[in-house]
């Protein structure tokens, strides 16, 4: 059987260790969300950048440019963490540098990975049917808020755990507690995101609420992100193993 | 309102600061139980002590000594890590210098906090009495295993969370999942843990079912272990305020 772990904290990564696995980073509100979104509507790469000034930096040698600090568009930035500012006819063909609170630490910190790819619930049964097709370990990494675990990222860590156990086993408690908060949340995600998430509550506008709505579809992308290098690209799978959505 | 927050990890700690607040430490298999059976009955003072050498030095100047590794009792110690243990009269009266996994570990890492008691589902609601007594904020620290989160320690602060509701309000959403956790556990808390904890798994005996089952009886004792300097004594606490179990 092979090993999938739940890691509820980028702060944690260590504990479980990246190195020979394929690493899922899930930032569900809302940077993974988006770059799927990106990817789907014709973007050609992302670049995940740490700070704001390395992202103004490829904003000024042309790249369009993302950024977001506690859940707001950074000033002087045409893109925010909105997944609609992803949708808009300007994206297709397009490098965009996205920098994010949570959500490209993340992707940094998993850097020893054999493989990251990029989950969100638009893509997560695509996600599930390529790791199937794999032979590797798997590391669900939760970028969470500043370091610490949120709920609609463990929920969708337990999505995937959901669609991928009979094939997995974990040796570690967080495994479990995602797929338990799972099928609590299943019948109505955004009912249980809008009704518990922190984040929620920090942020509450109309617009998230949208913006929730959206994140929290499930499947309506086949698209897969994955990290090459620095650089985050398309990747679709055609898969023969059969998942139960 | 005040605050509280449930910290899953010993390693995250410094995320949320134990400085000015009630700290409550918990590794309900088994050391924090363990701690709070002794002081039940009739020991005097516990001394928590981060390495076995040291625990060593303590047993050669007189004290008992109990020490546990991997959820074994290390060889040349009188105690281990059984609730059973601590269950002997020859406990009366006596200091016990106690090293364990995780739990003395996520004492010494929560040395900044004004208070720190020692909790578990045998004495939960003495714990919870004492905490509405006071005017600070409260963090929960789950001792977990080996820097990763369990779903014992969990639940345990979900039920913390849970009798503590209305006077508390949480930032975070792990005293959320922990709550939810508790609830979907808390109709049969051995079914739960058996059949859902890996630290079960790992060490699966009969003796262990033993000392699990008796871990997890709730509101058995009243006796609040607390930390003084690097000491841990018992406290009992006389409250008027309503708690419903």
């Amino acid at each position: 059987m092979r090993n999938i772990e739940v890691c509820l904290s980028p702060k944690l990564i260590g504990e479980y260790g990246a190195k020979g696995k394929i690493v899922v980073v899930v930032d569900i509100l809302r940077a993974t969300s988006c770059m799927v979104t990106a990817f789907a509507h014709g973007a050609k790469a992302i670049f995940p950048i740490e700070t704001i000034e390395e992202c103004k930096a490829l904003q000024g040698l042309g790249h369009l440019a993302a950024a977001e600090r506690d859940g707001k568009i950074v000033e002087g930035f045409e893109i925010g963490n909105s997944p609609f500012s992803y949708l808009q006819p300007n994206i297709v063909g397009q490098s965009i540098a996205v920098t994010t609170t949570n959500g490209t630490v993340a992707i940094k910190l998993s850097a020893e990975a054999d493989e990251i790819l990029i989950g969100s619930f638009l893509n997560k049964t695509a996600v599930a049917q390529y790791i199937l097709a794999q032979h590797k370990d798997v590391l669900i990494v939760c970028a969470g808020w500043k370091n610490k675990m949120n709920l609609e990222d463990t929920i969708f860590a337990g999505a995937l755990v959901e669609l991928l156990q009979g094939e997995f086993e974990s040796a570690n408690d967080s495994t479990t507690a995602a797929a338990i908060l799972y099928n609590t949340a299943k019948q109505d995600l955004f009912a249980f995101v809008t009704g518990h998430s922190s984040h929620y509550k920090r942020l509450k506008t109309l617009a998230l609420d949208k913006d929730i709505a959206f994140c929290l579809q499930r499947d309506i992308y086949t698209v897969i992100p994955v990290m090459r290098g620095s650089e985050m690209v398309p990747m679709y799978h055609k898969s023969t193993v059969e998942v139960t959505k």
